[in-house]
């Protein structure tokens, strides 16, 4: 009995800091969404000739969707079950048209698409918001690749203080999927709210991140190179340097431009990885082939493609095994490997922590639920990044 | 004859500049909008059981409204009339549901809405875009402000190689209007584009451009506060430091960062400010409370309110003719403003015009055709930048 309400006061309390949010940039304009204080969510639409009217989304209860129903003055409703505490992306299906939410000025794009989005509080997403703690700054730089022999575009934070002592600086590297550019992490990962947070609750250490853009045959994101808005993203062009090792070799350009540019401590101590799906395979590859430069690596449902590395014709991903053996001997002090159980990427990874045993090449494994997900690349983030430079 | 083929060849060229520029993420997919050779523009939107279907837009001709036919594949189809150069942003009205460009991924958020965009080259358009020139950063930072006693967010540019030598270089202060933020003269205002395009082509001095955050009620942009999504504009809150004078008293603070923090030539005939409708109320208010501080001024489509100053109740509206004499006297290099015909601020600025000469004053005006539009001000922005620093 004690134990079931001591469950329920835990229960309660979560439940009061997912406080209501109501959506609304304007006083008496349509609320959508409203995030409900028991963690449900409520869309609206004002459609009154619409026939049918569907929410979208990318929360797993009912596989993210929802058929909304008209009232009589043409707005269409929904309630979502209760949610878990994350970030969502959602868009509206009326009538076979699939766009944003009308009334929700916040949107993200991801790949291709816009999608508006909300939080549900009371739990992880709490660390994916702006709390009133001190703020890091965020620089968006160009530097010179010789390899590519152009000027390519990168994110970087820096934590609260930076610049205002000599105090240097551990540097956390962490690379985006197919798909996604050197913003990503910054919109869809929320990473520099995450690291505020994580660094003012003292759950990791104050450091630098850097998001370089991992799609060599590009300067940028899209719309920020000079094709402008006729950007076609590299996945859909095996020729444009995707899958090519070329990012992996000249990753320590990138390396040597932070050192030289940034308050940093440039050695391995003092150097972590991650990436998520192609920034996973990225990581694994720029690892196996400087095993001397990164002591904390982190792949994030890595994207590792063993057809490629069984052909052995990319120099980055040839002698596999041998490159796996000689970074075990260097001893990297955490290699972290998580997969979502639905996944799949997943018998790619388990074939990896196979490879890795057999190359004496330690890792941790952590299987978390869901599927190839950006909520759990955020909530992979709040698990590795505590670890790092400890 | 020889001059008609003069100006026929003219056109042949720019019409060639405007090229064709198909938005299509993907391969295979519809493609919308397509920006045609003849600087025409054609939508698409797949909407097969929509009744009726609208672009609303920011173009002039046909008040910026085109009306879609459906082809048998319930495919909808618009082509514009010729467009003048420019950045534009538009959405589509499906059945009386007014959203983006379901296709087209490039958006703009622009007070409470998100829009879809698309440029048309050929001319000043050219200037907004990612060019292969060598590109500034951008820096996200936060100052602290003991005014509001808050931590407050800007954005700054600075120019390509900025930091590689002990060059100082002067500051553009650069101030959104009501409903915008730090963020809207980049999204909007492409003006990271423009002054990379205007120091490569050397029309313009390289110089540091500030965007501070005017809304002194609030400390970021739309969801980059700890309101997060439940952010409300101070403009539809008049108890929240709308129009209350102390973001522009306590401006100095704002220069004394950017002095401390960067690498500035901190004197007067370094500094040059200007605004955009609120902005423009704040550049007019923040230069004749501090009349040595700033050598180059610009109003752009100025919100000057006369209420406010002829009620002479808040302190930094008060004795708005002592304030302007004594600017006079320090003579400031340039006092620019702009307007546009179809403003419906086109009466208070001159009513502004006639109060600075009554005040011996000096100012140039630039009127322009339309109204209180992006447009307007990017343009006036190619025109008052070369001004500065010369």
């Amino acid at each position: 009995m004690k134990a079931i309400l001591v469950a329920m006061a835990t229960v309660l309390v979560s439940l009061s800091m997912g406080a209501q949010q109501n959506i609304s940039f304007r006083e008496g304009k349509l609320v959508s969404p409203q995030v409900n204080n028991d963690r449900t969510v409520t869309f609206r639409v004002n459609a009154p000739k619409a026939k049918s009217v569907k929410v979208l989304a990318d929360w797993e209860q009912n596989g993210g969707q929802g058929v909304m129903k008209k009232d009589k003055d043409g707005i269409w409703e929904y309630t979502t079950p209760q949610l878990l505490s994350e970030m969502y992306t959602y868009r509206f299906d009326v009538d076979g048209v699939v766009s944003i939410d009308p009334v929700n000025p916040f949107t993200r794009r991801d790949v291709g698409n816009v999608f508006s989005i909300f939080y549900v509080g009371g739990g992880v997403a709490d660390e994916y918001q702006v709390k009133d703690v001190d703020h890091g700054q965020v620089r968006t730089v160009w530097y010179h690749s010789n390899t590519a022999n152009a000027d390519r575009r990168m994110n970087v934070y820096l934590p609260a203080g930076y610049g205002k002592t000599d105090n240097k600086y551990p540097v956390f590297y962490l690379l985006h999927g197919s798909g996604g550019d050197e913003n990503a992490w910054l919109e869809l990962g929320n990473i520099s709210r995450i690291m505020d947070n994580l660094i003012a609750e003292g759950k990791c250490e104050p450091m630098i991140v850097v998001m370089p853009n991992g799609n060599f045959g590009k300067q940028a994101a899209a719309g920020e190179t000079s094709e402008n808005l006729s950007y076609k993203p590299v996945m859909t062009n095996f020729l444009a340097h995707y899958k090519d090792g070329l990012f992996e070799l000249a990753f320590p350009e990138i390396v040597n431009y932070v050192d030289a540019t940034f308050n940093t401590i440039p050695d391995k101590a003092h150097r972590a990885i991650a990436g998520l799906s192609m920034g996973g395979m990225h990581t694994l590859m720029i690892t196996a082939n400087y095993p001397d430069m990164f002591n904390y690596i982190g792949l994030y449902s890595s994207g590792v493609d063993f057809t490629l590395i069984e052909k052995g014709e990319v120099p980055a991903y040839a002698n596999f095994d041998g490159k796996l053996a000689k970074l075990a001997q260097t001893n990297p002090k955490l290699y972290w490997i998580a997969c979502g159980s639905a996944d799949g990427l997943m018998q790619a990874n388990r074939q990896l922590m196979e490879r890795m045993t057999k190359n004496g090449l330690k890792y941790t494994f952590h299987e978390s639920s869901r599927g190839h997900l950006w909520s759990n690349w955020r909530q992979y983030s709040l698990m590795f990044i505590p670890q790092l430079f400890k």
